[in-house]
Formats: structure tokens, C-alpha cells, sequence
């Protein structure tokens, strides 16, 4: 995100991994490329049928996820076609299904979709469905109530004490 | 999100809480204005002094979450001043704080902030760092290779069928 009305001050971007996450998934549209990819997408052809965006706009975003290493290009050829390519979830790819997650939780919550049913995300084995939520390191789930935020200036000031 | 390219299609947030949730909170700036108000900002002043965001997209952002009610407004005045609003997050507004910290969790993983250190979601009692994670209903974790999408024309076919 570019700095607006003061230049002085760093950009959001050069402090905040939320603003860097959001420089790769935040462009409108790619949050639901992303879950086209998750669901099985590959083919620029059913990235552009699941979804009412414009082609040029489609190419951007791919494009954006490629260089940040969310997806991979793959060559492939169907019968008397010229080459095309095909794009691939990488592993950091793959671990941005969390934030689909929360996305998809919130809004199956608090702003279901007008036509009624919903998407959700579901255990593999079983699909019972699944949440989203904050757990310790040993996996113990915490409530959002116990959850709180140690801003970067405190993170630097223990790094310098230790 | 608006339909581009085919009129007959429905529109993305008619059929998907991953769109619907973008319309509330898919904007430039509003995820850090969120990251603020979590962190315990409430006065216009403090999110302008937090964030290089110009005071027009801040007051449009903050009405676009009032009206979503993620946010509410409070009346406040200071000695000698005219009456000003604070804001606050609401029970839906918190909520959102998984989607914040899948976000800082992938950014800090892949993309960490030039400058060094970086903010964290941690246990309010021992600011032990934390992680955004799938779990069941009875809060087991499940791994993200475990995770698959039912979609929405899926569970439209099952609630015919029940």
C-alpha cells in the first residue's frame, strides 16, 4: 500500500505483515481465484467460468500470485491446441486456505448470500464442517476474548533486551 | 463485487460468504483500519496517526463498517471541543479477528515487513504467540491438507434431499 499524505512515515507495508499479505491477495478478485484454486481450478478457462471477471483482469491477478509464489505455472497441451498453462497452489499457496476460511466463516455468519445455501469448508474424511480459529502451539483453541495483539514496537524492544 | 463480461451470471456475492465478506471488508485500507481498532484505536485521530491513510478514504471506510455493523459509533466530547464519535467494535466486528490473523500469520511466514519485527496475535495472559488454524466443532486441529471445499450447489443438493 503506497503511502498517502504523509511521506515520511514507512509505508504500511515496510512494517505490518498484514499489509504484506494484503499486497498479494488483496487486489479485488483474487480472494476468489484463490478459492477457485483451493476447489480445483486449474485452466485459465475455468478460472474465467467460475468467476464473472474480465480476462485482462483475470491475467493480472494469476500473474501477481505467480511472481509471489502463491501459484505455479505448469505447460500442458490438449489435442491440436497450441501450448497453455495451467496454475498450481504451491505450499505457501496452500496455506493461505486459513484466510479463505475466516472469510468464508464471517460471512456464512453474519452476511449469508442472498441466494441461499453456502459454500463451507469441511474435514476430508467425514465433511463434517470446520472452524476457523486461533490455537495455541500445543493446539488448545482460544477464545477470541484471549486473544491480544503484541504490536511490532513491543516484539523489538524484547529483541533487543534478550 | 460487481458482475463483469455476463449479465446473466449471478453476482459472486449472491452465491458466496467468501464475496460477501470481501464487500465489508475487501477495501484498500479497511483490514488495517480493523487491525487498528483491535489493537484498541477508537478516535479518528488515532487511526490517522496509526495508518498513511487520507482522511477521506478513513471517514469512508469507517461509515461502510458502521453501516455493516462491525463498528458503532459512540458520541464523545473532550473539554472546550465539539462532540466527535468514537468507534468500536461490535461482537460481529470481533469476529473478524481470524481473518486478521490468517492474514499476519501467511505475512509472517512469506512475507515478512522489511523493517524487521513484526506484530503478532498472542494469549492475553501469557503472550504466548498464537496460530489461525482449522479445527471440528469439537475444536480438534486438522491439518490443511484435510481441508476440502463443499460447495454451495452441493449443499443446496442436500438440504433438498433432507
Amino acid at each position: 500500500m503506497s503511502s498517502k499524505g504523509e511521506a515520511t512515515r514507512p509505508d504500511a507495508k515496510a512494517t505490518c505483515s498484514i499489509a504484506t499479505t494484503l499486497e498479494v491477495v488483496g487486489e479485488k478478485w483474487t480472494p476468489l481465484i484463490l478459492r477457485e484454486a483451493f476447489a480445483g481450478s486449474t485452466k485459465f478457462s475455468e478460472f474465467r467460468e467460475a468467476l464473472p471477471v474480465a480476462s485482462d483482469v483475470l491475467s493480472d491477478r494469476l500473474r501477481t500470485l505467480v511472481d509471489a509464489g502463491v501459484l505455479e505455472r505448469q505447460p500442458y497441451r490438449e489435442d491440436g491446441a497450441r501450448e497453455r498453462f495451467s496454475y498450481h497452489l504451491t505450499e505457501s499457496g496452500r496455506e493461505l486456505l486459513p484466510v479463505l476460511g475466516a472469510l468464508m466463516q464471517w460471512g456464512n455468519a453474519h452476511r449469508p448470500p442472498e441466494l441461499g445455501g453456502y459454500s463451507a469448508y469441511v474435514h476430508a474424511s467425514d465433511a463434517t464442517p470446520l472452524k476457523v480459529a486461533f490455537v495455541t502451539d500445543s493446539d488448545e483453541p482460544v477464545d477470541i476474548a484471549e486473544v491480544r495483539v503484541r504490536r511490532r514496537r513491543e516484539a523489538l524492544a524484547e529483541s533487543q533486551v534478550g
